[in-house]
């Protein structure tokens, strides 16, 4: 029942138009207004106090660029209803990498999830008092944290029912074995002389099985030693007594 | 001169709406706005020929979701304009990881980037040759390739001079040199009892680069053993003689 009680997400951001279009646009758009999931955009702007209204200030020891000042972050956040199984996450290069196991454990495991996107040099390190994660999108910088973000809440939202068609699609698909996809071919069954595979025009259910599962594996195996490796692993647990 | 020349990117998507606030929002915004990168968007929709304007079917050998079909991203992207130093980039779980490295490499090398959206299950692998290079976002999947698209663009045009402040901060960021960053204060220096480190108040310019360079060191080798073992590895080739 608890996975199909709509997930809430509050996203403190300084650049709440952002998101105006992503969020309206494809699967997460229709998603999103069927109530699937919804998202709650706040602004830390709203809840300075000066008549400047500043959000962000000089970082202590020098350096180039501008941090985020805390009290704003944490007035946002205060400012937001607490549902019972609920995660602060910061996104921020310095936190774990996003990967399918993590958007799995949020999807499972809470009803409410911030996420306060990082702008200018970064924000101010006693901002991880209010956090209980901090996610990274990957080993790059952007000038934001609001694509990152935006990447979780696709992620998330895409692992629950009514989202995509059939959700006993999504666990044959890339990550969800610990494997890459096999290759996949549409109509025409020629396309400027490259022919479509013969076995999948085969008819032969098992023949098609056992090709893609040696695609899959052979992949994995030349694109990524990394995934190919934990699956072997993960066989060779599996297959003992 | 030439990473100061314009960088074009063209994406092919079947959602050019998803684009239309993020490419307006924040730095990236300003600096499409002042001409440092230009953002082109192609939808292969536009190029269908049949009058319901298909551009997936079903894939061969069965299973369930739908494929993008070949004819319309081939069409789309032959109607662009071909500059001298081109990629055209599948954005797919199978591809690469994205990574800093390969955001220098394109922002170095390049005047056109063409970036090709998957939906639904996927793409026909034909689409494969028109592709230089097929990029993943990260081990996960999200409904669309128009988040990932994104990322890239937004990592590549950070780059470029004038994007952000001073270039010169870019190369002391996170993963610029294999570790992650410091941890940042700004004012107030007490905030709820926390305070900010005594170092970085000293005006002890050395004392404080080399807190933060410790501080680098300790947070990679707890957060990220393999990032600090990259490190590492560089450390010795550079000391040795």
């Amino acid at each position: 029942m608890n996975s199909e009680s709509p997930l809430r997400f509050d996203v403190v951001t300084l650049f709440p138009d952002f998101f105006a279009s992503p969020l309206q646009s494809g699967l997460l758009g229709k998603a999103l207004e069927r109530g699937i999931a919804s998202v709650n955009l706040v602004n830390p702007r709203d809840f300075t106090t000066d008549k400047h209204r500043k959000v962000d200030d000089e970082p202590y020891g020098g350096g180039v660029g501008m941090l985020m000042k805390p009290e704003p972050i944490f007035a946002a956040v205060e400012s937001l209803p607490t549902y019972p199984r609920r995660e602060v996450i910061l996104l921020t290069p310095q936190g774990e990498t996003m990967a399918q196991p993590l958007f799995r454990q949020l999807n499972a495991e809470l009803d409410q999830i911030v996420l306060i996107c990082g702008h200018y040099e970064g924000v101010d390190e006693r901002v991880l008092h209010l956090v209980d994660r901090e996610v990274s999108l990957g080993d790059f910088v952007l000038t934001c944290g609001e694509i990152p973000a935006l990447t979780l809440i696709n992620g998330v939202v895409r692992l629950r029912p009514g989202t995509v068609g059939k959700t006993d699609s999504l666990k044959f698909e890339s990550f969800e074995a610990d494997l890459l996809d096999y290759p996949q071919y549409t109509r025409p069954a020629e396309f400027r002389g490259w022919t479509v595979p013969d076995v999948l025009r085969s008819g032969n259910h098992a023949a098609i099985a056992a090709w893609r599962h040696q695609q899959q594996v052979n992949r994995t195996r030349q694109r990524r030693p990394d995934l190919y490796a934990t699956w072997q692993a993960q066989q060779s647990s599996t297959e003992s007594p």
